[in-house]
């Protein structure tokens, strides 16, 4: 083991393949100087993809890996795997081998087998999984849970706005983030108990956060807050939602802007515009969910990502190695004093 | 009370005021002939507004109500408020004065009151919001429940799913509308204790729709089916985000084209791809709520409709009048043998 820790990559998860995965990865050192990796996969086809390679190579140890979980795999069928690369990516992390790892495989397989190697952290009740959306606004922001948990208790969005308020600290560069729960409207008494409880234990309580109350849907993409924090069925709903909407809307652009040679021009005229749009909600741009709530930090890249994709991801995941997001959560947890108690019966101690 | 059943217009609960009220019902008017109406609201107003459309003048009772509900006004205080337009076109339908109500007003005030006044009707345990969105498909999709309930069991969604199914086969004019369970996951596992119950229920009985299983967020705008069916607070959400995303998309597209000169000139010329998006975009097409599920049909024009949107949830009404909607969800409901047991003792009959 080195002083400074290594990130495990799963190298053949990805549906674009080794080359790519190195490719990313290789963009990603050269943003993260002393960084050092363990690449896990078929050991010829790593060797071979890293002759491109050559500064990756000198940081990087290749561990070969007998298997490969399949995207269409189901989790408890594939967390027997042992010899996977994903597998031996993520007891690398429990081994202390590395501080974190990076996959482009499988996302429930990911979930049950770091769920199963790594444990949930001290004081956090269950994982989840946290992306970056892009917004109108100055940044980005984290959602959570994005399908984790189906369905969540106070506790867990609690921990999920502590959690996600951490993420946000170090990924986006924010001091005391602005962190609101989904609801479907935006007074006191909306939604469920779950979200009424939660909301009146982050009132009470003194976080490096900013709770803002609820925020609806159509706020998501709009900027007015950093952290949106909901349970991984609406999460789900919403994030997937998000991307038909826009595949929508390009799609029936595109169908009118060839509907006509006078729309065909303008088109072409306005290329550059078009090409912003694209920028914006290419998700290359924003790739990178996290598994937040686990001892160690693994990070989801998404099956389809491009070079500059892959290297979003380990960037990700170096940040949050860099500023030991594990700890800074468990830290902030001692400050929720409610949790002492079963959340219901909580009084708030101020309004 | 005439042999025509007549409908009920709350004419003073829109953004946009009695005018706008008058022009889209009296456009409605034009497309069904023999339709009449009551109209509740300001006498002197709505007799200033009628000025214009002698037509829907000579189809229509004024009826003068004394208050307004306003729009920020809590459903528990606006209930009260017996005079005013809203809870008079209310009691209209509840009197069967009027066979169906159409209101632009408060949306929570207007489901408490409807709710109130009309009851669930026979075998349905809850009403549910019902609305139509744009796909890419050959027609609009119906989409419930949109907020009504935040949390739904298994008896709620096969509920859901016959009523969105009758409305389907009303406004969409199909014979089997194809039918699924919103989900974050397409699998049998996936989801919630309720949602997959429903599923087992609706793959065991005889009905007038094709169950097609689940769906996720990214699909509802792809056409794959007719009727999506969800509890209220993710179909809220979905239909919010949709709203924002759609919100976000143009705005960085408006960004984009009035960024340079070249992308202006391009905007231009290609106007008329611009304005085929707003029309698809465009709420006032797709305008009209309905509350399914009640002893009467009412439905919920958006706030700030013009007179097409109006209009169209005018016309929303008379079809599902003239196609006695309630009736064709009583007759539906009686096939449902499992509700006989309570819905998560239900083996399947059939798979």
């Amino acid at each position: 083991m080195s002083s400074q820790p290594r990130i495990a990559i799963d190298a053949m998860g990805g549906d674009e393949g080794v080359r790519v995965m190195m490719a990313g990865v290789a963009l990603a050192r050269r943003r993260h100087e002393g960084l050092r990796f363990i690449l896990f996969g078929d050991e010829a086809r790593l060797k071979a993809a890293l002759d491109r390679h050559p500064n990756l190579r000198a940081a990087s140890e290749i561990v070969h890996a007998d298997s490969v979980v399949d995207g269409s795999e189901k989790p408890s069928v594939a967390i027997r795997k042992k010899n996977s690369s994903m597998a031996k990516a993520i007891a690398a992390v429990k081994s202390g081998d590395a501080g974190a790892a990076v996959s482009s495989g499988n996302t429930g397989a990911l979930m049950a087998m770091a769920k199963l190697a790594l444990r949930t952290m001290p004081g956090i009740d269950r994982p989840a999984l946290a992306a970056m959306l892009p917004t109108l606004g100055d940044n980005d922001v984290v959602m959570l849970d994005l399908g984790a948990n189906p369905e969540c208790d106070a506790r867990n969005l609690v921990q999920f706005s502590v959690m996600g308020a951490a993420y946000a600290r170090i990924a986006l560069d924010l001091e005391q983030p602005r962190v609101r729960l989904l609801n479907i409207g935006t007074e006191d008494l909306k939604g469920t108990d779950e979200i009424r409880d939660a909301a009146a234990i982050l009132r009470a309580t003194v976080l490096p956060l900013r709770f803002d109350g609820f925020t609806e849907g159509d706020k998501i993409a709009s900027g007015e807050c950093d952290v949106i924090v909901c349970d991984g069925f609406s999460g789900n709903v919403a994030l997937k939602t998000a991307e038909g909407t826009a595949r929508f809307v390009t799609d029936v652009l595109r169908r009118a802007f060839t509907s006509s040679i006078r729309s065909k021009l303008g088109f072409l005229i306005s290329k550059p515009a078009m090409h912003l749009l694209k920028h914006h909600l290419d998700p290359n741009n924003h790739n990178g969910a996290v598994f937040l709530g686990l001892n160690g930090v693994v990070v989801k890249s998404h099956g389809s990502a491009n070079d500059t994709g892959v290297a979003n991801a380990v960037h990700v995941a170096a940040r949050l190695l860099e500023e030991d997001i594990t700890r800074r959560i468990a830290a902030d947890m001692a400050n929720v004093p409610a949790f002492a108690r079963p959340a219901p019966m909580l009084e708030p101690a101020a309004k």
